[in-house]
């Protein structure tokens, strides 16, 4: 019999974590099946890798990158810190807690180098079309190989889709934008602060984009930040130049009418209004559909695909826990495949399992403890190392703390390893001073 | 026996004629098969519809729109004109011969609404995955309903691709665009000339995008405008802030650096840089991979897909004749899928003639002529309206030299309709001064 096939879509943080999965049961004497993974862009690190292209790229293909300059961490490492890989065995030391984009990218990308995996992947194959043979069992994964200008058909026993849900902007219209006389841009195209310098910008929305995108813009000095939100202002103690009003309800020319009737005259309009889970290249019955929630529709153990368990889905939750939570589904996945984790066979009893979620996601109030809990059920049952989750739920609550103390300032904070159990020092530059985002400057001692 | 059914991708200008050329047949007595057009967007008109939207639309969905605001014809009406609907029916009286864009796609329109064919379109049914069954001799054409969230797959014995093919940039890399501390985009993002007023910008690029954004921001009040050669300038008299200097070799900061060593500092970049041919949603036998030429590859006629010519594709050309070449074409697919028009059954005959066109192109020195000469023959084989092609070409030799005289005043200049014989009025307003470009505005006596 022939060796079963995986198909993995996507390596970023979760596909990676798949790789990573695999390539450790195999040191550990385990046979695996044959994996392939499709990725989109020339490189592996998804979202972590930087481009100045927005919209289209090279290949026509949609940009997936939604990273800009300078972007640190908006969370604490020690919240997303590997378990079977911690930032001191990566770096030599302990770093501080906020680091910046291509020091994370480093770091994960780091895991996966050491393992060896990168073979496995085919860059710039995206897949254009999965579909389910019920004859043969199987899924049928088209792909175009971009490089060679060719579109080819594979047959697998399993997909993982990877393919992350931060990529593809929801982009809601506003009365008047299509006479608005400046740059509208969603925040999936916002690239560098500085285009915005000594401008008034409009943002919308509440949540981590228009927060980090604001606060960035401010830091590189833009004219005045105006924040329009639906329900409820973000109500952190803003600098001066910065005020929070209600729904956009009209632009004329450049002037943005709100639902208080106050006015304000803007250079530019950022949409922080989220992502949507998008997946065009799945057939009907494969395709997710969900909100942008911690207990996603039909995804049993958050994972499985209910209606055809061949099919995972990994990291389709909102997330506080990132990196390692990916590790919890990728470990589960690779047991599940492995046939070490059985999936039960009765439909019911995963959609069961999917209302249950729903249900204590709606009741809680605590979605940090919520997701912690999630990732400690999914770790229980696989060799993933065990780690203090309890812990890293502390280093969000502080995080909170510290940012409802002063959101300008939280970066400059330290938590403690739950992994090495040692404190990261105290960063060299507090962040509205620090300027320079490399990795050289972040590491310097 | 079941009637045949047709597929078109698109309901742009070539998608529209195509519909309008079912129609016309119809109205004549003639039986036709059904007709599926599946559109993307939430209306007809194709490119000719504007949006603020860039990148990607509600839907997750690639923006089809390369349109920006104030955007006028850049070529005479009376090379358009289609010759089963005037300018003069449409508008009730001739009307001036550079018409801007709401104008241009009020008539485009007026045709079709006028057939009474809107009911053959879907609308936001992107089409996902175009597949052909050996075994069936049909096509299986997957299509997304976005509004009902449902992917389903129908059967078709033609399929009609009409997709256009310039909403895909090319998008090349420059070195040190990934530092650049501005705005980068490509055409098909730039909306709005306002949005650099009173900048300095760059664009890369001499085809029509450079020389009519260029125009356009300098008409709106930029700063200046730089424009980046790799071969030759554009050479006409541009105005005492445009300059014209060899291709940018590296950006700095907002310094660019060229080919000559000279720098500029810029606030934008603008790359200019033309459109792929892109078809992400065909199977591999199916897709069309050319050029932008006048003599496309694979394309008997221009039209026929040489490896099975059940599949057409229309309008895959570049352009000098348009809305009136895409006719042409369509006349001709609707009588060969008719059986009026005998497609050769061998295929070395469809590649010879292939073949054939691209060696008279290459050896042409007269594009405008050579591309006359493709319209004529295809018009000569259907019954649609015969017109004086060569009037036209008149129109666009005229054109010509109107520019070379006077770039920023060309569009002041009116032309003789090949179609009515009637003589367009001269616009009441010259063009650097109208700055309204409303329909409104426009037919304003």
């Amino acid at each position: 019999m022939s060796k079963k096939r995986v198909a993995i879509i996507g390596a970023g943080p979760s596909g990676t974590a798949q790789l990573r999965a695999f390539q450790s049961a195999a040191e550990k004497g385990a046979e695996i099946p044959e994996i392939v993974c499709f990725e989109k862009q020339d490189d592996w690190g998804g979202l972590w890798n930087y481009t100045w292209r927005t919209g289209l790229d090279e290949y026509g293909e949609p940009v997936h990158c939604s990273m800009y300059r300078y972007l640190w961490s908006n969370g604490p490492k020690e919240g997303l810190e590997f378990a079977d890989y911690t930032f001191e065995e990566h770096f030599g030391k302990q770093i501080a807690s906020y680091p910046p984009r291509e020091v994370l990218r480093d770091y994960i990308l780091g895991r996966v180098e050491k393992a060896g995996v990168r073979d496995w992947v085919r860059f710039r194959h995206p897949v254009r079309w999965v579909t389910y043979k019920e004859d043969t069992g199987t899924f049928h994964v088209t792909a175009e190989d971009l490089k060679a200008q060719k579109v080819y058909t594979e047959e697998f026993d399993h997909v993982i889709c990877a393919s992350g849900h931060f990529s593809t902007p929801n982009v809601p219209h506003f009365e008047g934008l299509n006479g608005f006389n400046g740059r509208v841009l969603h925040a999936h195209d916002f690239r560098d602060a500085l285009e915005f310098k000594d401008k008034d910008i409009l943002i919308i929305g509440t949540s981590y984009s228009a927060e980090d995108i604001g606060s960035q813009c401010w830091k590189y000095g833009c004219k005045s930040v105006t924040v329009s939100f639906r329900t409820a202002p973000m109500g952190f103690k803003w600098p001066d130049n910065w005020e929070e009003v209600p729904l956009l309800t009209k632009v004329e020319g450049n002037t943005c009418t709100f639902k208080d009737g106050s006015q304000k005259r803007v250079d530019a309009i950022i949409l922080c209004t989220g992502y949507l889970h998008h997946f065009p290249f799945m057939d009907e019955p494969l395709k997710l559909r969900t909100a942008n929630r911690l207990a996603t529709a039909d995804l049993y153990k958050g994972v499985v695909w209910n209606a055809n368990p061949k099919l995972f889905y990994l990291g389709m939750q909102d997330q506080w826990f990132t990196f390692n939570m990916f590790d919890a589904q990728a470990w589960w996945v690779r047991d599940a495949i492995l046939g070490r984790i059985e999936i039960p066979s009765d439909r019911a009893v995963l959609d069961g399992d999917v209302e249950r979620r729903v249900a204590e996601e709606d009741a809680s109030d605590d979605p940090i403890g919520y997701q912690g809990d999630y990732v400690r059920e999914l770790i229980a049952e696989t060799d993933y190392p065990s780690f203090d989750v309890d812990g890293a739920c502390a280093a969000f609550y502080e995080w909170k703390k510290h940012k409802k103390e002063n959101i300008m300032g939280f970066r400059n904070n330290s938590y403690r390893s739950v992994m090495t159990g040692s404190m990261a020092p105290k960063h060299h530059t507090p962040w509205v001073d620090a300027l320079d985002d490399s990795m050289e400057a972040y590491l310097r001692a």
